[in-house]
């Protein structure tokens, strides 16, 4: 075998141990018993020491320093090994005293954000924040990026982003959201989703499960179980989603698992036989939150999706139904209202929670934001931004649990990915014109066909940036996403 | 810290690292997509890759020569070295190349198996089983018992025992059951199952959830889920047992799902502190056995089990039961008929069955019996040991799955485990005679609390001989499982 075969063979190799930390936390989150999560924060420990250490062999370093200098690669071989060379690059030059060192303290400071959200009390998390912000500043040393921090964490989560890329394109999307935003909730017309009341969750299941299975879910590769918070794992070869269920709250089970579906169904394409290596991997977060949206928002709040659903969703819920006009359905489907909670916000405001996180965490890593003065910029910016103040930072500044994780600069993807979402969507109807009217017959496959070669067959090959441009023909912008949202949102709230 | 606590640290490890072995088969047994098994096979080959390596770093041999030279380990603490010591011995005499030969090799034989059961074509896999034969004896001869392969086998699995003395034990066995179960089946009275039908499986999953509790499992730190073949895993921290659910035939489910309780109190019973050395872990398979047969023949057969339960399951299931006398519902309970198949054998025949394998097992090592003739073999020792002859192969000598794996010297532990608990079951009643009266209350602590004292919490100190002499004051023989099936089964047969 040759050195780049047997280097790959051993990617693979890691990346199925890595699956089985996946499979565990899984398994956390769907089956633990309560009372074993001390047992299983050891196993998860002992394992991912393993995997770190398979990872960080000195033979790796030394199969990279060979393909580094080999010329016979193709441009393919040469992304697996580049990128394969930057995750080890990470992973060694990152001391292990200070990953230890890292995972105590998040932890500790996820507990005290748990406790600080639920007592309304910032002042008691703030040091743990403080810190969290210092540990993102000393790992992003560690590989260099003293000086950019804060772009350092943005390029782990999308590779060649950037904060500067990311103001100009939330400076458009901005300018034009906020008054978009205005004009519908202005409207007098309200969306009344308080008529979706007592859905056996049985039939809620079996329809989502239908309705997943038709988009092209792999249920043989593939399953879907209940969770606090529903989630996506695994890889192509064992796709694990999940959802949740609330009887008198249907399109909220639905929408997410049709959401997760979009990330399995990413998860699904990506080539079987590259898995491990950047040929099979996903291209990072904003990419893979386009695939979740646009299945959720951009095909299954359609007409044309509820053309063909609508029957069968009544069928199944006759009675809850039975008062319930087409019209009002669809509005509900579609409903828009401020929000203060980020993940309880629909698709046209949710945008706005975001560039105001951006804003802030910019302004935290410049350090002309101090920790403690966070709350009441929020609060000022959330009413410039999103057009309410929290009534407090339990709904405000606390709602979120990324940063007490240290995660900064992941924010950020989840836009992006509706504006990709967005600009793939208009590509896929000027290539497919006949995307609306299969849909409206309940065929789905040329919307899965066209993302799978545009999208999912190239793993890493394309980042969201290259992406947007070579498959769209457009940079990566807010033009389609507020082209999107005024056209399916304007005509419903207009009077 | 001393070696000692830094090597059982390192057992402790090593054993979290195992039990996620075991939480890969629990979720392929339970959870995995019917097309994830290939992928699903190369993370368990690559964890199991991993844990061997870690459990036989040169560093646990340094550690086990120091620890064998300390004079200073009390018992408990020698009986971890030593036991440590030998399981590190297997992992290092046997070659990394047998391991894996033998895992491909048993893996074609599997297959060949299936097919030749569902085929009816012995012949086609007698090769198959010839060659698991003679690597069952290399193995042996790697841990220098090639003059007693048999032996090596046995002791794997219940450690002290060897041939001999089972096949003393068994003598006395057969010569009393034998007759035993002709004088119960000539009985004119006969147990009617077939009034059990109809039985809603969301039901008989409540129930079964009530009595297992009640039992003293501990749901909050282990679960059951479905599967094809019922069975226990994990440890104390995380135990997860399985059972599978027929409408017609609740009995099936019931039963099983309290013998795999018994499997898994004795879990949650080994003590939590030491799991992962020898004072943690179960003493062997025979007292395994002993642990779930005593739950679900002396307890769940008892009259005493059904005077507090029969109240609630015929509340349960009062439309199926209606037409049935309790008399006729505790018959059904204690069935007994030949049935060809073992598994599907009441506890009375059960153990002809063993004795039929444990000859043969024998024959087949001492050489004494050719793979070729054991079809032959089998039938006319099952219609001598057994009273019956099965019609065919698939009904005979093809029904087990073990020999396929190359699991020899197993079965005989299935019957020892049954001899053990009704040597237990009588200590129990003669040091604590309240625990009838208690059972019929629904209390059944007593038996769990005494089990926990003189079983659970010793770990591997006594194996099954030792732990008979110690406990019960008796050599491990037939007498009390002969008392307990006349005691049990004539009254009731006995027109």
């Amino acid at each position: 075998m040759s050195t780049y075969d047997t280097f790959t063979e051993d990617l693979k190799r890691i990346a199925a141990l890595g699956s089985i930390s996946g499979l565990l936390e899984w398994d956390e989150q769907v089956n633990l018993p309560p009372e074993s999560a001390d047992y299983r924060a050891r196993q998860s420990s002992a394992m991912s020491e393993l995997v770190h250490r398979e990872a960080t062999r000195s033979q790796v370093g030394e199969w990279l320093a060979e393909l580094k200098e080999d010329t016979s690669l193709d441009l393919d071989q040469q992304l697996v090994v580049s990128e394969a060379g930057k995750e080890y690059d990470r992973l060694t030059k990152i001391p292990a005293d200070f990953v230890s060192r890292k995972a105590e303290l998040t932890s500790l400071a996820f507990h005290a954000w748990g406790k600080a959200r639920a007592d309304n009390d910032f002042a008691s998390y703030a040091p743990y924040l403080e810190r969290n912000l210092e540990l993102a500043k000393e790992e992003a040393s560690y590989l260099g990026c003293a000086d950019d921090p804060y772009d350092y964490w943005i390029d782990r989560f999308d590779p060649g982003m950037d904060a500067t890329s990311i103001q100009r394109i939330f400076k458009g999307l901005k300018d034009e959201l906020v008054p978009l935003v205005r004009q519908i909730l202005d409207s007098s017309i309200k969306a009344n989703t308080d008529c979706m009341k007592d859905f056996p969750v049985d039939r809620q299941e079996a329809f989502l499960r239908e309705v997943t299975e038709r988009l092209g879910f792999n249920y043989r590769r593939g399953r879907i179980d209940r969770s606090l918070h529903p989630f996506c794992s695994g890889n192509a070869f064992d796709t694990r989603m999940t959802t949740r269920f609330f009887k008198d709250n249907p399109l909220d089970s639905l929408f997410s698992s049709i959401h997760e579906t979009g990330h399995g169904l990413y998860e699904q394409g990506l080539p079987h036989e590259h898995i491990g290596t950047a040929l099979g991997e996903a291209a990072g977060m904003a990419v893979h939150e386009s695939q979740s949206r646009l299945w959720e928002n951009q095909v299954a709040r359609s007409p044309e999706f509820w053309k063909f659903w609508e029957p069968v969703y009544r069928e199944t819920f006759d009675q809850q139904l039975s008062g319930v006009s087409s019209h009002d359905f669809y509005l509900a489907v579609n409903s828009v209202a401020l929000n203060p909670i980020r993940v309880d916000s629909d698709e046209v405001t949710y945008n706005l929670h975001i560039l105001l996180r951006f804003e802030l965490e910019k302004a935290l890593f410049e350090g002309s934001l101090a920790v403690s003065d966070l709350p009441e910029e929020w609060n000022r910016l959330s009413e410039q931004i999103v057009g309410l103040r929290p009534r407090n930072d339990s709904e405000g500044v606390l709602q979120d649990v990324h940063w007490s994780g240290a995660a900064f600069g992941y924010f950020p993807s989840y836009c992006l990915g509706n504006l990709l979402a967005a600009q793939l969507w208009y590509a896929l109807l000027e290539q497919v014109p006949s995307v609306p009217e299969e849909m409206a017959k309940g065929n789905f496959s040329p919307v899965l066909d066209w993302l799978r070669t545009n999208v999912h067959q190239h793993g890493r090959r394309r980042f969201a940036l290259e992406l947007s441009k070579e498959v769209t023909g457009q940079d990566l912008s807010h033009v389609s996403l507020i082209r999107y949202l005024r056209e399916r949102y304007l005509p419903l709230y207009s009077s």
